[in-house]
């Protein structure tokens, strides 16, 4: 069993192993490929799970993040992040010993590729679907071709690479669905267009989860969903029992006068990332902890506050009395990612620590 | 001269040097303790800044930043936030090795230290003067006194201790003002009807920036003032200019026909903290880096978005095409704290690394 004396992040192994069997079993149903997104978890032990179910190939989005898989025994790993040109010379040492794939939007990057990194490495032009956040508009077709056309041996431009993170904002499956479709028929229609052997590679976790079978797309990399958190189950990813990851947050103060409570879990332990619902904004779900995990969301409980340290919770009145300084409440994070990093670490329900590569 | 190749936090020493001996020196003229917070910085070697400027006592947020600080040779610690009693044990031992200040305001706590701590420790009561976050209000003047009484020997109670953080809500001195006024003559009032060798401690930056002359309080605790940020500039606490820390980010990629750059700079490096003004929310200022630190912020500039590792800046039209692929930008943080505390390590304008307790 699992002790906690300090704000801890619980990782229900259980959860995190079916949610990822699931991942993986639809992408093999479906034929493509399945490139994991690791910068939800940063672990190398955790990334062992995913190899037992067979992934060999995984996505990060930093170049540190890349060596530290890479040290750890990955060797195809895709930086799904515009090239930070500045950072070549690490980039040009990991194509040595990795297969390594990169995403580029500009013809500076593809510049410093040819002219810094010798071994052969996998392009991608990344490609802007209509989240506008990085990536070429799929429209500019002559602009994208000139890209690849710029890509020089012995590298290979081989995909078109896009994140239709406007899922985000959705929580109605009709709207994934069609952010997706329109996503993928604005891809393969550039694909027609410029080279049909070119490999189309999708990822947010809204498209992937509620997508039953990948059609017209070679590649997905999702990364959330192995955690999954209190956004996906608002946007309608996973059901609230899918999410594998819950922080245990110390009492420190009760105030029946206002029917709140303090505990210890702030923006260093949570984030700052939080949603809003008809009674104002939120930073977490709070739950009961329990012996195998922990419960449904308590009803009417609320984290309306995040400072550095304290997390403020508000709670229908007839429940404050049961709750005492010492207790352990357990939040269910708004953006599981941006937990894990600042957390830095997980307690297993079996009192087991998995570390990660911010230790 | 500092080199940059990924994001990276720079710290302007002279500055943080400036505002360290601007407050040590405003605290001695008023005759008041200066115990700074060290959440803001996190580092035994900033620590060692203090100490030039005579610093003895220091002020933490969590029993883990105490055994940090304590094994750096700090041996009067006080920890601002509720007992954590679930860590009693900790604080045991550390009662052992440093004067250590505990703050309660609850029963609970002060039974549990009671009950396990055996040396002598200073206890002080937490009190609400308006702020709502934790504390007792300063009005339920019998159950502060009964808090009081509960406290036996080895220890006492040492104080009242507040913290005014409805100051960050306000934008003019007035404000401020009185807030720190209306706060401290509660403080006084109680400290009337209770003891009056009880010592008055409060703590946030903009009242310990705003006021010129402390009187009617022992101690002062302020913390973020070492390095400032755009939510001090914001609220009035200090100049633009006196800000200490940057965050120098890669830009990889460029926009012209929405105006916008993407740099590699994120929630996971910058936090999620924003304010808002006439044009909606922002994450940080843009300054552009110079050789001997960074100029003042760039008009038009605005970081509109944060994901993950991304950052959105817009900018205005005539300015996107001096920019490249591979520039560096720098970005004054909302919040200098949960800037550092993601950062983990400081690189000084003259490229000298400085490390913190994250590392």
């Amino acid at each position: 069993m699992y002790k906690v004396t300090k704000p801890t992040l619980l990782l229900d192994k259980k959860k995190a192993i079916k949610n990822i069997k699931a991942m993986a079993q639809k992408a093999k149903a479906s034929g493509v490929n399945f490139r994991p997104h690791f910068k939800t978890h940063f672990s190398k032990e955790i990334g062992e799970w995913y190899r037992e179910q067979g992934v060999k190939r995984i996505t990060v989005s930093s170049i540190d993040m890349a060596v530290y898989f890479a040290s750890h025994g990955w060797d195809d790993i895709t930086i799904a992040f515009p090239v930070n040109i500045l950072q070549i010379d690490v980039l040009k040492h990991l194509a040595k010993v990795v297969q390594l794939g990169l995403v580029v939007d500009s013809h500076t990057a593809v510049e410093s590729i040819n002219a810094e990194i010798e071994s052969p490495i996998d392009v991608y032009i990344k490609i802007d679907t209509g989240y506008h956040r990085v990536g070429v508009w799929h429209e500019n077709t002559e602009e994208i071709k000139q890209l690849g056309e710029a890509i020089a041996e012995p590298h290979q431009f081989k995909g078109l690479l896009a994140h239709f993170g406007h899922t985000y904002s959705k929580t109605k499956k009709e709207e994934i669905q069609s952010i997706y479709s329109s996503g993928l028929a604005a891809l393969n229609s550039l694909r027609e267009e410029l080279d049909k052997n070119l490999k189309i590679s999708i990822g947010d976790t809204p498209s992937c989860s509620l997508i039953e079978k990948f059609e017209n797309v070679n590649e997905i990399r999702p990364g959330n969903f192995i955690f999954y958190d209190a956004m996906q189950a608002h946007i309608g990813s996973c059901q609230f029992e899918d999410i594998a990851v819950c922080l245990a947050a110390p009492v420190v103060a009760v105030y029946p006068e206002r029917s709140e409570v303090v505990v210890h879990a702030g923006a260093v332990h949570l984030s700052k990332d939080k949603l809003d619902d008809e009674q104002g904004t939120y930073f977490g779900k709070i739950v009961a902890l329990e012996e195998k995990g922990w419960s449904a969301p308590l009803k009417g409980y609320r984290v309306i506050g995040l400072s550095q340290e304290h997390g403020k919770i508000s709670l229908p009145k007839d429940q404050i009395e049961k709750i005492e300084v010492g207790d352990v409440l357990g939040i269910i994070p708004i953006h599981s990612c941006l937990t894990a990093n600042l957390m830095k670490e997980y307690l297993t329900l079996r009192g087991e620590k998995i570390g990660t590569m911010h230790q």
